[in-house]
């Protein structure tokens, strides 16, 4: 198996704000990123999928579907848009690099399943940098990193 | 003289769009950067100032000066905000790169004139990248980089 | 499950140097990073933290403690210190960064236990870079990478 | 357990072509990377290697011999080379990253066997950068990562 | 004046060998890089245009104008190419950086006068980064930083 | 004329400290650079040097010149040492990037006029990186460009 990650970006403002909660407490969770009209990043997405190396063409996935899928289902929502205001998804849900995350997986897992010359090629992790100085990475609910009995 | 360059970063909203002109035409020139609700950046911000190096203390410039104005005039302002909706100078000014690059000069001219141990420290230019892909650079008025007579 | 990795820096000098062996040994083993008076880095830490996303927040960490856990733990004690000379439990163990990924994993374990919205919050890796062509990094005792039986 | 990674690069040219394929198979697969004369890169290795850390040294690894290892093996073989007329064992095998990962672990693999102060240390990883926009990872045949039951 | 810079990038495959000159000359001057059958690189390209800001759009640059001839005039030729053998100008000439960059201003300065909004706007400077650790700049004929009469 | 820089990398400790101000001064001034036993750095080092492209070589710079130059008058002399305490002219002067980059710029201007396969190469810039917020530049005394008379 070897793990192929691709980068791509996008630009997009989003205010961090629950509805369901009151201002104060808006304010206190979310700082300055409560502000009223929003502020904005360059996004660093890394797609990683996994797959055998196909003996024919030497590679674990075709580019061109890769590549689609993301254009198609995360850079076309996405980019040059107010999350909150422009992407249905995020009218009901913070778009806090989390979400955006769990958004993005749920969006390319079932158009990566068999996107390799093999057939067994699958999103293995998405990979949100909102700032230089953060990351977040959602494997899945397969994810077994952490189900390992705590011998701490 | 040496040029010391510390680099900062905030984090900003902006739409590009020009009230003066038809919707026709904001598109046109403007693209998907004139989406009404905006979308965002994380820019990078480097300030360069140019002085004598003080022979007591080794240095062009009082850094508490340099990073306090920094702070005050641009970060304070700046961050978290969409730059048309928040700040007061994009309300009819387009939040292009290149001018939040000659807003961010004027802002800083001022606090950094003599802001070294010598006296003779003053600001040089501001680079501002926008994405990873481009950056915008102003030396000021008395840039004569371009002056000379052309030979071609 | 959602990782969170958050990016700090620190500059520190240290020496390579184990008081247990001769002078012989300590050039052998550690070349010119066992040099007397010691040499210095920019050290990125990387803090890795994992948990389920709040429903409420969004967020998997109140970046107030992780930040204030950071700060306190590592950046107070280390930054702009000579580890072996300034920092308490190098002067009896060698400053490699391998052990200081394993003292920030230790200094940061406990902080970090609960410290999201939810309570299954809890550290998963250090990362530390000592220069652009290394890094480090430390899962805790409980990481079960490694245990699987070698098919081999 | 801790992990080191080290980074090497290396600047190679390469050919996407199956000669088993015909012309338009490979141009439909490989698109401009199927070019007659080839094209090239500057690839950024790192490899990974694991090991408890010794407690004399305070280290997981001989670096000598990883070094030595990877600029035997791996630079004075593949850098300023053209990989499909000057290294071997691309003559019949297509040198796609995934075929160059695949190749480097096992060209790595027995030399970095109890690498380090410790008997335990072992190859964990080779991660190959081919451009800014993508990277492969290969983890030896007995990575568990993907092996856990689907539970989707 | 506000100077834009945009980055591209290209791969391509070159050997450095002088036909003028003996095999044991282009063995001394090139070393590995005479290697018969090439090496290649990830080349970073930085286009630098400067104007004045159009007071209209806040602009100093038409970017469909600067992408389109970059795109037609360097990227079209070059990229995934073997420079020696594939682009008619380094059939007589060895491609080193230096001489690339020459020959990307060359192709570049006419597409680029008055690309702006503004008529003013003109090629300033091509930027060429070969490796992580080496760039080249030429900024022209009518480059004055260096006229200047030493004073040393 | 075309620019040519390179980049090197060296690792060392400093104290920022002047012998000849008392102790409220320096720590007034150098603020925890000042703390006794020193902090440290990876460096990072730019040499720029500008000259004609040689028709014959297509290249500005003889490379086994340029490097061999660093390599013995900097990276021999600053590499994996505590610059106070290991560098002579550091002895009397407080090591400062600044000061840091007057010295080198010293070490290599003499060294390196000429030293292009044509006759008029020399030394242009020294930039140093410090951290990676803030980087230092030197163009030696016969820089003109601040002399320029203020039309502000």
């Amino acid at each position: 198996m070897v793990y192929l990650t691709r980068r791509y970006r996008f630009s997009a403002a989003h205010r961090l704000h629950n509805e369901a909660l009151d201002a104060e407490a808006n304010a206190r969770i979310y700082g300055k990123c409560n502000n009223p009209y929003g502020h904005g990043h360059n996004y660093v997405l890394e797609v990683t999928v996994v797959g055998e190396v196909d003996s024919a063409t030497g590679m674990v996935c075709d580019l061109a579907v890769l590549d689609g899928a993301v254009q198609r289902e995360v850079i076309d929502r996405f980019d040059e848009t107010h999350l909150n205001l422009d992407v249905e998804s995020f009218r009901t849900r913070v778009p806090t690099a989390e979400n955006i995350c769990l958004e993005i997986f749920g969006l390319l897992r079932v158009p990566l399943e068999g996107a390799g010359p093999g057939r067994d090629t699958r999103l293995e992790r998405v990979r949100l940098e909102e700032t230089s100085s953060n990351f977040f990475e959602y494997y899945g609910e397969r994810d077994t990193r952490n189900t390992a009995p705590k011998v701490r």
